[in-house]
């Protein structure tokens, strides 16, 4: 019998201990995690191994088992992850804004853990170890709810974690994992607002949506990506077609990739045959509004685009083809149409560059590089916990800063209001 | 008939203006308001009169018949603070964290506005002009929701702003009030999240919760201070009198005003008569848990306290009393009872100020100094858009640079994901 509010409370309780670690005191927590990890290694494959075969029962396809399944390797990457946590910079304790004011009151901002994390996510469970190693690294308590199909491993995992926990003397439920896969409880867990500070749920639109119309915690949102390319006049168009080609098909799959190309139609009887030749190498289909299509009809995997198509996030081999009158109606275009995750001008005029930056304000907007850039690693964060497109506290990639808040903190010599 | 999503969609267009416009226009727009508030004074007293005449006839007190009136000094501050908004910096551009990654490409974050903001807020009309001219200045779009006992003065102060607006070229929907004052549209407001980007409520706790438990858009909750002084054994207890009577009396109708005091037992014999004599002159009503009772049993308005008295926001000359054992005891209290809006230390010992400000994550944490000066004015912000108490994107004291985000914008030279 999962008891909610009473992990919850002990979350709560438990986040008061985090929040006064040192970095160092963390960093040997995180050690004695990935300790645990390797020595318990057998245990965790063999509650793994029980999950693949109930996935298997159930008819899950290879792919989905391969993302499920651990080896002896991938929980050797999991220890290893651990240790890099430990490496990254600590970004609580930080001071900010130092200043004594007029009136001689000492003030500054200083950098605190959230508190408590509440993290759903899905199927693969790697990111139980991970949410709970850029959760203790920052301080904070976190609740994990994971996907079913690995609730077996999730729980072995969060046990692993608790061993090591107590072996460090922090609290057991610094981490905890809901044990209980019944979906019903989502929406009382996503109403813990007395305990719980932030939820980031890390899944598709069905669940982001779920946690906006239920959650009374501050959510997270994100990891949605529609994302487009501009191809203006004055683009390198050779290189114009690796830019696209990288963003479509390099990993077709997450959130920053491709979906959307937007050509400027000087170019576009040029460009248009180039970059379908080049997509055709690996099967890319094609959903062409009636300018592109008419240019497109003949090559092979070339379908007229209906107007939903450039509402799509694809995650797969298909790309939406608009030619736009010029950059005003790109502009427009994905205004209208951007989830606001990534967008990109490929151009070699500098006003055009320009009025792009200035006038998207999606989460990252590029000039002369692919979508797939935005990303915690690629952006030297060290560490991603999400990708925010949403407006408030973090935008974009998220790191281990974007964990913590701050307190104002005011020293005074026994200081009264006038 | 109010059309939200009319107003939703006109407020998301005028957005995309606002964003691009620099801080001379946003300016020169500001003082356009500033001169129509003062050349449309007659008009603005006129309806005004009309909600003060209902008011009256409604039975409301005199005291709030005074919060709601405004006069011609009145208006004159409105239109005076218009112009101190134009003076104030502007964050809106501003660039973060800009550098060249080891691939070169060229990533920086830049200040943007958050887009679209809605503001709930209750009875005085004052606050519709301090949003708008907060919202403008840093390019961000408004949809105000004002208390209905000022219904006919925000109607007319709004129509002023978009007078004002027309005259300086800019979309009249930047700045619009909700002219219907049925309640039921309330929630209906709180849903257009695909409009609004940031619900601001300014009221009571309530109004707090509705938001909390209604909107899909991200709220800033906060407001609600439950406020705590600790009144340590090495305090100067005469300093300490001063400022515990500062913090209660000097605005005890506000939210940094205190609302608990916890004394250490070795000084509250001594102490607590001290700060009753002095509170007495302000006529403060004292609830006092067991043994502060009985060390102020002869005192007059000296009540013993129910337990629900620690959780109060008072909001008038009423205060709490408590003799906790120790440091310990003062921390887990205030853990409990907080509403971590502000929370002081008194006293003279370096390890105990060291440890309550490393272990009370309240918005703002004090040594030696009233609870009163949490405020944006007094913080040197500037401005105050709310008092944040939530852990996302802003604590305490709102200033302009949290009503803005940020954006990623990354310059390549033609740069693809290896």
């Amino acid at each position: 019998m999962t008891n909610l509010i009473q992990m919850g409370k002990d979350a709560k309780s438990a986040s008061r201990v985090l929040a006064t670690l040192t970095t160092e005191e963390k960093n040997a927590a995180l050690h004695l995690i990935a300790d645990e990890i390797e020595a318990q290694a057998d245990f965790v494959l063999a509650e793994n191994a029980k999950d693949i075969e109930d996935g298997r029962a159930a008819g899950l396809s290879d792919a989905i088992l391969d993302r499920l399944l651990l080896t002896e390797q991938r929980v050797k990457a999991l220890s290893d992850d651990t240790r890099s946590v430990a490496n990254l910079d600590d970004p609580v304790g930080s001071v900010m804004d130092a200043r004594v004011l007029p009136n001689g009151l000492r003030l500054s901002r200083r950098r605190i853990p959230i508190g408590v994390l509440g993290v759903i996510y899905e199927a693969r469970p790697n990111v139980t170890i991970d949410i709970a190693a850029l959760s203790l690294k920052t301080g904070n308590a976190a609740i994990l709810r994971g996907g079913k199909e690995t609730l077996r491993s999730n729980i072995a995992l969060a046990k692993v974690i608790q061993n090591a926990l107590e072996k460090a003397g922090l609290p057991i439920s610094s981490v905890q994992m809901i044990d209980n896969p019944d979906r019903a409880i989502v929406p009382e867990f996503l109403r813990l607002d007395e305990y719980i500070d932030m939820i980031i749920p890390r899944g598709g639109s069905g669940l982001h949506r779920l946690c906006i119309e239920t959650s009374t915690i501050p959510v997270i949102t994100g990891g949605i990506g529609i994302c487009h390319i501009f191809v203006d006049e004055s683009a390198d168009l050779e290189k114009a077609v690796d830019i696209v080609e990288n963003a479509k098909v390099q990993r077709p799959s997450v959130c920053n990739a491709l979906d959307t190309l937007l050509v400027h139609p000087a170019v576009a009887a040029e460009f248009l045959p180039q970059v379908a030749a080049r997509l055709a190498e690996s099967k890319v289909e094609l959903r062409a509004a009636p300018k592109a299509f008419s240019i497109l009809k003949n090559n092979e995997d070339v379908h007229p685009a209906g107007e939903e198509d450039f509402d799509q996030e694809w995650l797969a081999l298909i790309l939406g083809v608009k030619v736009v009158a010029d950059l005003d109606e790109a502009i427009a275009h994905i205004h209208e149409h951007s989830s606001e995750h990534s967008d990109s001008i490929l151009t070699n005029d500098f006003a055009n560059a320009t009025r792009f930056v200035d006038e998207i304000n999606s989460s990252a907007v590029y000039v002369n590089a692919s979508t797939r850039f935005t990303d915690g690693g690629q952006f030297g964060l060290g560490a991603e916990v999400a990708v925010s497109t949403q407006k408030l506290h973090a935008r974009g990639p998220m790191g281990l800063e974007e964990l913590t808040t701050y307190k104002w903190v005011a020293i005074g010599d026994w200081h009264v209001r006038k």
